[in-house]
């Protein structure tokens, strides 16, 4: 598993708090005396599977350094509604402060794990992995991508960066599959592989005689993407995208193809509901 | 209508693009002639309130100064499923390189004013005003408080700063609400109100005996909470929160509340399905 | 008491070292062999109300986490001209270098509580509560706002996001105090109160009528002021503002008003006198 | 004369602005229509030296690029009271925006300039010259210490990097003076002089004789200044400091020493009343 | 060709001039006089391949907008000793001060780019290419790999985000060449290669058996070089690594390996002579 | 010896790491199981100067704070091929992932101190001392400057803010050697000394009397050089530059020049071949 990188995580800790923050917490300031300790309680209100307990910890401690949180669960783990995920001690203007950003990154997270296990379940009999894309929050791709990834799902690239993903637009300014496949080999780091958007046979055929490392099968009606499966299988690794939901997640899987990527995991996935309780 | 501060979305723009290009746009690079023109139609694939275009037009013209958006909406505007959004015209290699990030931030912000206005709709024939939260995602709480009010919602406080809020757990560590609500008034400063939670009739009469400007009631069942509106009506404000959806959202405004506040509206709104397609 | 933001409190101080320092403390590191221990007294020669300890405490461990800070008076203490403020001990090139950095904070915010407890002392006999204003040095606002409450003075808005403040070119731009009055009321959050500038008792008049939460009367005679306070008891907050002095201020608070604004709190606060002595 | 580094500039206002406009101008967006243009004067409500018209620009144009700035002074020009600084002509909203922290910028800018020029004048048939000291604003240093240049006085260092001035601190850690002058000059860049503070006429000798190329005569009585400066005279540079004050730097001027230095140019000077009014 | 990010090219250009301007640059300020224009040339001293006008361009504009650069080579081109690279109009001062920092970066990059271009010289009768490393300067590998691509090489993997290599010491920590291999296929991104290094023949089977992209065959002998590369051509990509210089390429490369890698490209290059001379 | 500031230090390695992991060390995740611990050496390939310990310890413990570096040598060192450096002890993990931006540092940190003590050496038996440039890494300046006071070398101004260094072009523009020195003397911060570049003795005799404190030299013919030294022996001091190698340094420091500064220290030096290798 690839963890997150600790600078990052620092500067996006950093940047929600002081968003948050701002001048001051002027409620906790005026209300709760300055010296009193409390443990709190993070519940899971709902059954799911839980991301990001290390981004809410750095959250208090980022606050406060002297907070303290006792993990009931780990990352990846499904808890149950009402469970326990973990528990807060320190100082009680501290966990105050920092409760709603340690949450909204818990949220988040929690509820990209838990609507990728969603969608890992039900291909679970196949060969198929579920992958996300590069449509994710500004700023936040690193922590949704470590969520889809502890969701049992993998990741697509991270960025523009480090993969290559020819896609209609690029073919058409190239001048066809060939010429842009061919143009990417050419000059493409060996360490990438080429991977090249199709959407017929013909285009699948032309793909494979370039050199293309994966195909996207984007859109794609079933019977078709079977038979680009059977036709390709063991030349090229299959991507199957667009439309892709928790309805027909498995009937696309069952076509063979190795990889379906949903945009949804980490664009419109609703928040887990967590929150943190004073005992 | 309060805009978007400009300095604060070049900081986010020029953050979300240097997440995504990295050291370079490999594929456009290696596929697509440099110095070639483009002409790309942003599209709503589905229904829904436009939110986001300046920062669009941000991430274009941060990548590359010479692509111009032509708007054919304007943010607020409700589109119709297959209506255009705008053209964006330029070169095609800057065009492909900021599509995905435009897009990441037109169909967030667009999917939350376009939940937000079904909310909005719901109780219309109320005096009510459907408000935000701060469950909002670390770092983009400016844009998505934005997309609120394009949705036809109100904005809650920005953050910590701007507004006091006390919860049951300040009260808790206050000693009691009537504790609680005096010392926040004796410091706070004149230009913010004070609000205090309360959960039956008891705490309420304290609350306003106290000086309460504003009184949240939190998860309360809808015959307390019309009681609670009848008893306060002009001398507090009332806020109703916890639990609100689309499906009960007008039997709570019918209370008589005066907002209701929805976490939902940006931890839990699914994006707008907005796509960038070259003529 | 609303305490320091701890990350802006870091991000202040290390600006002001890395200004200061730069490539290098020459003469220090050509004079002072490295590993020499030292003990410094930071005295006030002056007497003054401190503020700033914890700043200065970051200054020094910023330089070397090892420096420690024995504080001899806490923030908000008065301190006798001569009086110790704190010892400083640790390695004595850090002592050196990030001495004036240090004082150069708690000279600056000394300075401004020192000048508002001054301002309170006059008009302690009344109601009125010396407040601030915007009139702050950029980027050091949090840290002068709260030198300032340290002084018994109480906090303005922080910024333009905080607070409502209609002034006369706010006015003139909206057409009428009314119609800038119910302009904002109709679209303020609810969390924050509207304060607009009169001028005379019509506009008072108007004001109220409006739903004005407070009134700002700037350098209205006192005459005025008085009639004015008088007739809106109690249904509007009175803030005086414009040319408060040390010598008028007793008077303008004799008025009735609620809160006094003085800009010169922070824009033309003299620095305390505070040095540092290696024993 | 050195120009402000436009870098800086850029830097400084932006984080200035960030600070007071944060996530928005309520104010103004619920009260000034949007794209009504406006008119405004910058006005000297005092009499004083200008500094700060580029840095004012820059906030102006920050906020909205195409408000010009039509200056009626320029940078260190003298304005009488009820004078015109400039004219300032674009959108109101982003004038009434701008306004608060161009002003801060201009009437501190302007405070040291209009400080130091008081100083200057007074010595004005001596040699000497008024240098500032490091006692500045963190942060804002750059901005100080070209006020001063305007006001007529020259800068001492700009930090600890470059200028070598050996104080009381670092001599008892070298063991003598003449140790420390050997060693600072056995080791310092050839770029930089070598100053040192010296108490009596037998620390001047030692330091002449080690090579010192200045001394720093600091809170030294007015008799043995002058019988200092006749001793040294075409071998040191003499700079004069500590309890310098409008009464009596014509006395320390007369003495014959070349440098003046005072502190409080920059940390206990007034602001200069600055003023913008909408037309 | 991957052109270089415009924003990363911003951000490090202001760092750069921050870091060399500072304060201001005095002497220019004290003996040019201000508005004076100048006439630059930007000579080749010594002949090579041109990198970094795009850079150095950026430099001057960020000093002064008006500042213009006319390229008589372009990025990529070889120029005689004497040959000219530029010609750079505008203010004077603004030249001056831009000056070093411009040339700092030319003088690198094309430094880079002339000492790839000799390694590909060597071997153009082969099918090797020559890429880059990580070794390069901290902050500005982006620059340097882009010098290398301008210099006739291709690139390694960015960082340790965009590549799998796998290296003796992973091998050991995993327990053998196949099992680190089969961990790093199960779970990397589809859209990238795995790599990993072997020093013999069996290593070799081994990789290929467990399904390795390329090979790295570090500091071997070329016999055994030639072997590996008869036994898996067509099966697994082979990059030689290690003590390549200028005199062994060529036999490096007839070797019949696809890919030599180069640290000193990045890590040992001479700067290239260049110089602005005033006309 | 000045000490590197730790905060520039914290910042450089900060952004260093953050260009290499990235979204993560993907080799190093998929391939070592965590938790694993592990010893490594920090071995020199080839003898040389060392340089860059502090930040080498710096990159590993910010990947990680548990990893321990316990050196076996010190900055300013000479080390013989194959002698150890560190050992660095803790999280196989960590140390794989920080180990190339600690090499990449300390690689290059010690080329420029090695390649400067081998200038020193030549010039041991003269009076002169060796000195570096600006013609440095944009952005690490003050590493490279400190590599070179390690190798046994000293520093020429750090920018263009801490020297004054009046050249050809400064001359053209300010009319002539006499006019351009006496307007630097006339404004200069008195901590600088004024040096100026002299092509003859007549410019020479100038310099010196229009009150120069340094000259220089640059690209001068030796015997020419020789009769200057003569001339101005005592009244000023003189710095020789151009061309300089370690084949004519010794005779250029023999003609009596007090600094011969050396672009080539920091621009083309080469990295010392220093790896880590665990045990």
């Amino acid at each position: 598993m690839i963890e997150l990188n600790p600078i990052y995580v620092d500067r996006v800790v950093t940047a929600a708090l002081e968003e948050d923050i701002g001048a001051g917490d002027i409620t906790t300031a005026l209300t709760v005396p300055d010296h009193v300790n409390a443990v709190g309680v993070i519940l899971a209100k709902e059954a799911g599977v839980i991301a990001g307990l290390e981004v809410a910890q750095a959250v208090f401690q980022t606050v406060d350094l002297c907070v303290t949180i006792d993990g009931r669960a780990k990352d990846g783990d499904t808890v149950p509604a009402g469970g326990q995920i973990a528990i807060v001690s320190g100082n009680a203007r501290a966990i105050l402060t920092g409760e709603r950003v340690a949450l909204n990154f818990l949220q988040r997270m929690s509820g990209i794990a838990t609507f990728t296990s969603r969608f890992v379940e039900q291909i679970a009999h196949t060969k198929a992995k579920i992958i996300d894309t590069r449509k994710t929050t500004p700023g936040l791709r690193a922590l949704e991508k470590y969520a889809v990834r502890l969701g049992g799902g993998h990741n697509h690239r991270f960025g523009l960066f480090d993969g290559i993903l020819i896609k209609d637009n690029h073919i058409a300014a190239a001048g066809s599959v060939r010429q842009a496949v061919e143009a990417a080999k050419a000059n493409a780091p060996h360490t990438l592989r080429v991977e090249v958007e199709v959407t017929n046979l013909d285009q699948l055929h032309e793909a494979i005689a370039a050199g293309a490392d994966a195909v996207l099968l984007d859109n794609m009606p079933r019977e078709l993407m079977r038979q680009a499966v059977e036709l390709g299988q063991g030349k090229v690794i299959f991507e199957a995208s667009g439309g892709v939901t928790l309805a027909n997640v498995r009937e696309i899987a069952e076509t063979g193809v190795d990889l379906i990527s949903v945009g949804a995991l980490t664009h419109s996935a609703a928040a887990l509901n967590i929150s943190l309780e004073l005992r």
